[in-house]
């Protein structure tokens, strides 16, 4: 019986001004989903390692054979696999867990049938997983755990995903706090109202932010790295976050923000160097307030999930 | 004694989506500005064709003279000008008039005082014009007009000013209706706070315009042109609005929006061809309303303000 393995990268949702819109991914961290084809139909989880038991193996509420499911059914085809989970990442974390087992899952069960869809065209079916899992069809994870790079979720009606150009010195530093955060009550903080004075600076940073990565002119990416829409109430939930900002930036970060809707941290720098030195000013912070974390640092992901063996 | 001559572009602010942050400049249409010293300082309008002597020749009033005035006081100077108004715009149209006259008055001063300025830093000098003229100091039709292409106003402290890539074929048509609509009533039908869903929803059109415009991508740019903030309630004060938007769509256009407050509506087409069509078939849906307009149609201007003579 055929097998495949296959890797989808985590994700930095939001990205500040880009709310609810944009989202990237990271290079080397993220889940690996291995697909074994069974004689019999049917989906079944068979193991999960990395998620300390917390995660569902039951096929109607597992985030990969959710996904899976959903692409076998607009095929018509009850083919049966067997799905391995490898979790990369920590859960509820904020850096698109939930979306790289979908999109791992996908790229394998795609593979393994012979690749009927477009990349592109999975996205649907890591939605519906998405949905699944957090109750909102969000694609600014699964987008650039699919695609990789920086991902435009311009409207969802109909879906319009458009990756963007990014420059190849743009590195990430993510701060992953051991601490908890509702995403409901990350959730609850937001207005359903803001002042239109306050979407009109928004707009103009996410068309800095944009314009930047195309003219790859760092000091338009960090200028434009601002978020009045979400990070104001998001911040105060988050210990540390006043404290880490002004250090990353003493260490030369273009920018920092909340990944998705935290605990995580995403800082923006140009080049490597810079990424290890945010890394390091930021686990001094955490020290000082007593809060354990975990930092790492990559370049942007451009390639998204793909097939490892199979 | 020296004399120069400048002239600058007409331009569309807001942009659909890029509502009080993007604007743009039109080729061939605009003001002229003759600057001729004279032995005794301070600045006189000495004449002011095409404006049906609505405009005031006080240099405290005048547009030209603000400008040149501000710009005289940066330098600690007080070089006496004469200044010569040629109006190639009409007056309140949503076409950036005022903003026009202003920087056609800055090119020409600038080059006659032997250019103590770089075009960029003539801008808040356009600036202080706009506020004397329309009560706000607005970048988004004096940048476009000042710089040419189009133009991102990220911020305005401090103001940061972006000139955006524009496609080659990118061309607009515009239609101004003889209908007068005041700017103040066009500003108050706005809703001083929106919902968090339609500020996202501006945000990601916004940023596919921006993603369009480098990307060449003129189905992106087609699907980005879309305004949930200003144009649902402005659009109704416009006579013919879905009208002519309805049968443009019909003649190639990319799409359509209100140019600054209106009642001026642009249209964006790829290629000349299409958007003299569109200038055909927006004629019709005047006539058939029995509204008297004025069509034009040309490429994106990407030089900005220049010195005609001098």
């Amino acid at each position: 019986m055929k097998s495949v393995q296959a890797f989808a990268p985590a994700t930095v949702a939001n990205v500040s001004c880009g709310f609810d819109i944009l989202g990237f991914a990271i290079e080397g961290m993220g889940d690996r989903v291995t697909l074994r084809e069974k004689e019999t139909p049917g989906l079944v989880v068979s193991s999960i390692q990395g998620d300390g038991g917390k995660l569902p193996k039951d096929p109607i509420k597992n985030t990969c054979s959710v996904a899976i499911q959903a692409l076998l059914d607009e095929l018509g085809q009850n083919v049966g696999m067997e799905i391995c989970l490898e979790k990369g990442l920590p859960l509820g974390s904020g850096m698109g867990s939930s979306a790289a087992s979908a999109v791992a899952a996908l790229v394998a069960a795609n593979h393994l049938l012979g690749n009927p869809f477009e990349k592109k065209d999975l996205l649907p079916f890591a939605m519906a997983a998405e949905k699944a899992a957090c109750g909102a069809g969000h694609a600014d994870n699964v987008g650039p755990s699919l695609l990789g790079g920086f991902v435009l979720i311009r409207d969802y009606h109909p879906l319009d995903v458009i990756k963007l150009h990014v420059p190849k010195d743009l590195y990430c530093t993510l701060l992953h706090p051991h601490f908890e955060l509702n995403t409901a009550d990350s959730r609850s903080v937001l207005r359903d109202s803001i002042p239109l004075k306050h979407a009109t600076i928004q707009s103009g940073n996410v068309a800095g932010l944009v314009a930047g990565l195309y003219e790859e002119d760092f000091d338009l990416i960090s200028r434009s790295l601002r978020d009045v829409i979400a990070e104001p109430y998001r911040a105060v939930l988050i210990p540390g976050f006043y404290e880490v900002r002004e250090a990353i930036k003493g260490a030369g970060a273009l920018g920092m923000g909340i990944s998705g809707s935290g605990p995580t941290l995403f800082c923006l720098s140009k080049g490597k160097e810079k990424a290890a030195k945010i890394a390091e000013a930021a686990k001094e912070v955490y020290q000082s307030i007593g809060l354990g974390v975990d930092v790492y640092f990559s370049a942007i992901n451009t390639a998204g999930g793909y097939v490892l063996e199979g």
